[in-house]
């Protein structure tokens, strides 16, 4: 399948952008991008007039299945949030629950640009059969916890399943998916743990999904109980041995912050999370200027409540502005760095994330003849200030078209519906 | 013209909501809302299936024809963005142009369920044309400055002009327009003019709009011009003699507050516009415990860049939660009488911004049908945080249906597209 982009706009993964460009795709990959019409026959010519064509958002934090929460439990901290709410609701999860609202939520990503997700939830097995089957990427974890300070690497039934994860499915479905290692969160996770499951990550060369100072309370429970930070905590436990995505990183110190940038590690943030639970904001200029890998997520539909990634670049940049005062702070294309080109760093996927000649062809066009982005002066400042998830028209993931002007390729969202609302109207009965 | 809307679930303007009811407009008017399927005939059946019925919304604050600057000025703070680059470009306004842009605008603000807006700006008559021929309702204001310590009544033209609109459109278009008067801010109008616009407003019964402490440099150089803040500014030179639509306050000292709420001021918030261009956060919780009126704008274009109210809402929401760490801070339902009955309010029209029998027929219809805003556990939250402006697919204003599913009734959308675009193009040439 050959499929030529003609006289597009393009934006690259680091928000520059060049007017009437042509773009050829050959089966998974980007083959040429240039000024000119290129030779040869195509399958398909798409006109580029008024249309965007940048890589496609990684959603760099989630839990999948989450969306049968999907304002389950609103108004409430995230501890009441947890214990209260989402925590007995999970208790009555069964895998075509967990199957249907990830495909779910995988629709909606889709819908909104996503080719890419990381996820960290259980039921891991139907995440990932559903992720395969609507043809996007994913970095799945399986999120351990451990309080018990005698468990070891051959009792942990959550490590071990993990661990089978990996064997059963890491780089399966052409590469689209891979399995990364987890740990929960310090504060769910005793120290031996956090040894055993990074040896293993170590070992294995995977990376490690954790939650990282999501709240104060939890960041300062740590420093009372351990005299040391949360990051302090996974370092000085062997967790940083391995490439890190912490989600929310709302409370890092500033030593924090340079743990993470000496070890390569990427912070997740989360802004729409963060305030609606109450969370904060975190130092996005502060992350950046100490040059670690920052991404954008959603986190689950329970607590954001949607799956919108460009919502969560809009809100990363006008946040930085308003909380620091400053209108320079965060220039317009970092934050499509953290949408695209980061996010694939984060997932280790070299040759994704970019607008670049060999590299995979996912990619998402944005219509700009929308009269809420007219008129535009210059195209990465509209895309982030003025444009939404309304003015993608194509979200294409290794050159194969999953989603164009309303219709999905890969799902039938009619029946989707149908047994979502099954699902949903029965699982408190 | 009478049309039933069949089964459907309301939400009232105070957010409580109603499953599966029957709503009657007759003409201008609801004539009834029951449980019971109406008897009678009717020009249309709507069907409710998934559908919310609720008030239009109100977007309390921008400058309409600013469409045309959308996204000219971006990264830049408050003082360089106006007199770098939007004094200028107003400069070269012109009629066809303002006439064009303010067009589109009302186009953006259907689309996304606006019934009603309050405008500050200049060129009114042609904001007031556009506004009358699209039919949606709004409080026009022509934005008065008085520099000259001695300007009179009899002297300023900019004021003069908003006499001359108050006689000939205040109540015009079937009761849609009305005329406000305004004073622009503190900072650029005299005491002496103070006093004789409100003179004005009070004997004529008209409301004032103006900009109050919108950023903490103009909030602390009033301070330390006159030895107090702008709202006791405006107290003392009379203003608070009429009805005040205060824009942005996001700076109120407490004292400011209780002023606002002695003289049943309305605060207008606009948290987009506030953090992006590095105002602040508004401290809503507090105006709300003072008991006064609040509402929610988009500000104009150049510095928002949407015209999306219920975007305004959600973020209003979000900023209380994680501005103050407090999850529960403001209610769901306080948000829906922002965006509705307390814009009705503000606006001085007692018989809109309402879901109840003889009240004006300005409703928006969304669909719940959609991925993103399922399940529904609780329709005001999932409305306030799930939905957006994609769920708004009818826009109605005084019975008439404005916009239905991507079709305008009142506008040529394409031309209008093609004339924003002529004129934009060859706007800085």
């Amino acid at each position: 399948m050959k499929i030529l982009f003609k006289n597009i706009t393009l934006m690259y993964g680091d928000g520059s952008t060049d007017r009437n460009m042509y773009v050829v795709v050959n089966d998974e990959k980007i083959e040429s991008i240039g000024k000119e019409l290129p030779e040869g026959t195509f399958d398909r010519v798409i006109s580029g007039e008024n249309k965007l064509l940048c890589p496609g958002f990684y959603n760099c934090h989630t839990h999948t299945p989450m969306t049968l929460f999907r304002g389950y439990a609103e108004n409430l901290p995230l501890s009441r949030w947890l214990h209260e709410k989402i925590f007995p609701a999970e208790d009555k999860l069964y895998p075509e629950a967990v199957s249907v609202a990830s495909t779910l939520s995988i629709a909606e990503m889709i819908k909104n640009g996503t080719v890419s997700f990381s996820d960290m939830y259980f039921f891991c097995e139907d995440i990932i059969e559903a992720t395969a089957a609507a043809g996007i990427k994913a970095n799945i974890s399986r999120s351990t916890v451990a309080f018990d300070p005698n468990i070891t690497a051959q009792t942990d039934d959550r490590f071990l399943e993990a661990v089978k994860l990996y064997e059963k499915y890491h780089n399966s479905a052409d590469g689209r998916i891979k399995i990364d290692m987890s740990i929960h969160a310090e504060y769910s996770t005793v120290p031996s743990a956090c040894r055993y499951i990074s040896d293993f990550a170590l070992e294995k060369g995977l990376s490690m999904h954790v939650h990282l100072s999501e709240t104060k309370s939890e960041h300062d429970a740590c420093v009372e109980k351990y005299g040391i930070t949360p990051t302090e905590f996974f370092e000085r436990n062997g967790v940083f041995r391995v490439p890190v995505t912490a989600a929310h990183c709302v409370h890092l110190t500033d030593n924090d912050m340079k743990i993470l940038a000496q070890n390569g590690a990427t912070a997740v943030h989360n802004p729409a999370s963060n305030l609606k639970l109450g969370s904060g904001i975190a130092r996005l200029e502060k992350m950046l200027s100490e040059r670690i890998n920052v991404t954008l997520g959603t986190d689950g539909a329970a607590s954001n409540n949607t799956l919108d990634v460009m919502k969560e670049a809009y809100l990363a940049a006008i946040l930085q502005k308003g909380s620091t005062g400053r209108t320079d702070t965060v220039p317009s294309g970092a934050f499509i760095q953290m949408l695209t080109q980061n996010g694939a760093n984060m997932q280790g996927r070299a040759d994704c994330g970019k607008l670049a000649v060999g590299a995979r062809a996912d990619l998402v066009m944005l219509d700009f003849d929308m009269i809420h982005v007219m008129p535009v002066y210059d195209y990465c400042d509209a895309f982030l200030y003025s444009a939404n998830a309304s003015n993608v028209v194509m979200t294409m993931v290794d050159g194969k078209i999953l989603y164009e002007n309303g219709e999905y390729q890969t799902i039938d969202i009619e029946k989707l519906k149908y047994r979502f609302r099954q699902i949903t109207e029965n699982y408190f009965t």
